[in-house]
């Protein structure tokens, strides 16, 4: 910007930004609207050892690996998170983070609130927005329409959405996502992590 | 928002918002923009002990007040910060701010330098936004177009905004007013303040 030091005081450092909130919230369906608005990020992909299906593309979609391969990355610690999902492995390799971040890429990923307390462990300076719906019955109503579980399922779920929600204190910023007005949500999100971009104490992660 | 106090996350609580920046960034063009935007903050008016001039109006451009009265506020702690200008007093009564946040609305002030280094001092978790040229010609150019000096004014007052933005440090975030795009650093200044309220952990001010 500068070469004189007394002036060259702003490093745009990039960003580690994990898009979290309970069940139901509509963490999806935000990532998507950024992806389709063309923001210059980089969405991680996950890699699972599922079997890819017809429609899917392998980089695009998951990274399918083998479960000797997921078995590797585990032992030599090279995933930030991963978790078991009706008995396949699904997983954020370090590497793929690690290269976004040193091409000066901020990194956008989507994991439920424990994965993202993980990720604060891992990577103190990430910057983590929870997303959630305006109030509780909300929330209920959009875990009930889902309408792809039976009542046990569903009450289980609700009882963790609301043990969820008392996990926002480990989180940056809070997010209200309401059926109708997504494009808000998307707009708060730009703008927080515009904001960020201009703090005098840059977030620093390393992996 | 909501009666059930697990889902109750979010107390938008009002900012006390503070632009500064070294002589010459444009802080005085930047608040008028603000102020022409509608946009629904209490902007500060401040004290002074000068005479009020035919066109200006006390309580709007200036609460014009007697030395006596000045007086008062300095000696009963009154006074956010205050300073000495052409021989004239200048301050914040801390009254008015307090009045202001306590009715809900963000408030807006623009002091120099050294005054928002008080303002931190006396209000821990005041946001503090630091405004500058992009690079120190653009700030030395605009110093000289002022044409109000002479040469070993200009010299100090460039020297002093050298010295002012080695304090960024000090300040919560860094924003760039060009010349030319000047509404964009409204619009950033906005995005700042939009994300800060929806912080997990609020900034509380009190004065």
């Amino acid at each position: 910007m500068n070469s004189d030091p007394d002036f060259d005081i702003y490093h745009p450092t990039p960003l580690l930004i994990v898009i979290s909130g309970p069940s139901g919230a509509g963490k999806d369906t935000v990532v998507q609207l950024m992806k389709e608005r063309g923001l210059p990020f980089h969405f991680v992909v996950t890699a699972t050892t599922r079997p890819k299906r017809p429609n899917e593309i392998n980089g695009k979609d998951y990274f399918f690996v083998s479960k000797e391969e997921f078995a590797r990355m585990i032992e030599q610690n090279e995933l930030i998170e991963y978790a078991i999902v009706y008995g396949d492995y699904k997983g954020i390799p370090k590497s793929q983070v690690r290269e976004a971040l040193a091409s000066g890429k901020d990194v956008v990923m989507r994991v439920d609130v424990q994965g993202a307390e993980t990720v604060r462990k891992l990577a103190g300076d990430a910057l983590l927005i929870f997303i959630t719906t305006e109030n509780g019955e909300e929330l209920e109503r959009r875990l009930r329409e889902r309408r792809t579980e039976t009542l046990d399922e569903l009450a289980l779920r609700i009882a963790t959405a609301r043990k969820e929600l008392k996990r926002v204190e480990a989180f940056d910023y809070v997010v209200f996502n309401c059926d109708d007005r997504q494009d808000e949500t998307v707009d708060l999100i730009e703008a927080i992590i515009n904001a960020e971009h201009h703090r005098v104490k840059p977030r620093k992660v390393t992996l």
